[in-house]
């Protein structure tokens, strides 16, 4: 099946309209109608280079929404019509611990990412910027009718890598939670943060985006700039999800956290970071990662949005304003996600 | 009250016997004839100046067991001929919330050590290689009988900061957990890792004391200088405590927890560490630390030994051994602990 894509034909090159080959549907597979794919950082980080080198041309999009056309024989858990959704991974191997587990982004032999990935049956994945995506059903969410399809794109990939920590580490009512850096995945946090019923600071660079933040659920925003915020925090927080993958002050972060709190990161700088033991063992902290979700902890994750109201704040876009849009998100000028209206490819 | 003590006349000097002045058993107060102290190698880098400027003469000792002899008026949880123990805190404020939550070993407001540290009427605070002590009846442990006291004296500390930390994270039946260093610490971690039906793993540097740490509780014994050993115990373990002071090689050791896993350092080498987030956010791992434990954990971890027929292994010694004492443990040479007679000191 040929279909329409914005592709980026080499490293660091403005994406193309093109045409892709999807595989035929197998019996596992789920054919879906691309109707909505959000824009992420890492889209551009990959097509950069900056990850180093992928299997041009690349079609990035790891925020897929659209409605099932069509199901294998064995598929149960889908029907043709239904609104689906697709995140960052599309297959892994299903036996080991991990995935058992319900951890298939930390599959042991190795999760497949959504696009610029070896499937398991040796093509190449590429990703949401297109019309249509063959995916084993396995790996495909059920979007809930109360979400707007446009809003929901971006809980697949910022959705689940803020609200997995969330869970993870407890938050809820009587919690003290931050979140730091307002962008793509912080806003995110702070809107899942609030909805579990844990009280949410924002740490941001400045004071810019401050309406927006209490505006989206935090209950206070503090700027990382102004030494005395560190003074004025310390021993506060249970949990701080740090969204900026730049390299921060980790001792200066760990002073923040109250005794057997966690300092997470979601994203990481490519360099190593550097911490003093005694900011971890001063009381009983942590310094952990986290990445993405599993597919049944991504559903409830859906389900929960919906329940809450929640989606991403977006910008809807047509497919050819994309390479501007690159643009846009490297200036962290957009509140708070691209969504491209995959219509515009047809 | 003049009582028989060994102090460090100034730093890195050798220890000598002296006379210090305990003051008057106030209301809440417990005196304690010592009958035994260990060493701890704290002990060793405190006098030596390792971690700054002392209020010499300095007399170390946070591992003490002993005889109750008086009481204060007030005192009801301590009666004259209990068995009793000090750990390494002997005050905190009491009203902030790692107090009231019972982490006094985090008080917001500063706990007291047991020797060199300022107490919160002014006096310094002197430690157990003497034969007498004063201490709030709130820092005062209850020793059960079914543990031999000079076996008992390491668990004040050596024993109290690996229970804390294998009990915060979940260590028990089904888990694999990974002591790294077999030492006064590493020992005791072994110990109350396998009495808390995990599965134990040492984690030593070469395979000279595997025997001793078969006999002590562990399932395995790796040498963590055989490369090979990180890549055979890879994703294996829920819980690694870290008893080593010395910097490690922090990526390699979270390379070794399975999802969700934590490295945990109850030790902290003075320089800072350097760690790539990748390693954290490929599994949800965390590094983290753990500083003893609270008053009330410390009593259950001694009721827990008692219970499972735990005590240190120790080599006891007189008082006016203590610096041959100091040389071998500098060389690695104790199994594993090193207990003062304190009648010796009469």
């Amino acid at each position: 099946m040929q279909v329409h894509a914005y592709a980026a034909p080499a490293a660091a090159e403005p994406l193309v309209p093109t045409v892709i080959e999807r595989r035929d549907v197998g019996p596992r597979d789920v054919l879906i109608e691309i109707t909505h794919a959000g824009i992420c950082h890492s889209d551009i980080h990959t097509v950069n280079g900056d990850w180093g080198p992928q299997p041009f041309p690349v079609v990035p999009g790891h925020e897929i929404v659209g409605t099932v056309t069509e199901v294998g024989a064995e598929v149960t858990t889908h029907r043709v019509g239904d609104r689906v959704g697709v995140g960052c991974m599309v297959n892994s191997c299903g036996h080991c611990a991990n995935c058992l587990g319900g951890d298939e982004q930390y599959c042991l032999n190795g999760m497949v990412a959504t696009y610029a990935a070896t499937d398991r049956d040796g093509s190449t994945t590429q990703g949401g910027y297109s019309t249509h995506v063959v995916v084993d059903a396995g790996f495909v969410l059920r979007v809930p009718d109360g979400i707007d399809p446009a809003a929901a794109a971006p809980l697949l990939c910022a959705g689940i890598t803020t609200y997995s920590p969330l869970r993870h580490w407890g938050a809820g009512p009587g919690k003290q939670v931050a979140v730091v850096g307002l962008g793509g995945l912080g806003h995110m946090g702070v809107k899942l943060a609030h909805a579990m019923g844990a009280e949410v600071t924002v740490l941001s660079q400045s004071l810019k985006k401050q309406e927006d933040g209490l505006r989206l659920g935090a209950d206070s925003y503090f700027a990382t700039s102004d030494p005395d915020t560190f003074s004025e925090l310390a021993d506060r927080f249970d949990l701080i999800v740090n969204t900026v993958s730049a390299p921060i002050d980790v001792d200066a972060y760990l002073s923040l956290l109250a005794v057997g709190g966690a300092l997470v990161n979601v994203g990481a700088p490519a360099e190593p970071l550097s911490l003093n033991v005694f900011s971890l063992i001063g009381g009983r902290r942590s310094y952990a990662g986290s990445m993405i979700g599993g597919i049944a902890e991504t559903q409830e994750m859906l389900d929960f949005c919906a329940e809450h109201g929640i989606g991403a704040e977006v910008e809807v876009i047509a497919a050819d304003q994309v390479n501007e849009a690159y643009e846009r998100v490297l200036a962290s000028d957009v509140r708070y996600r691209f969504v491209i209206d995959t219509a515009t490819l047809r």
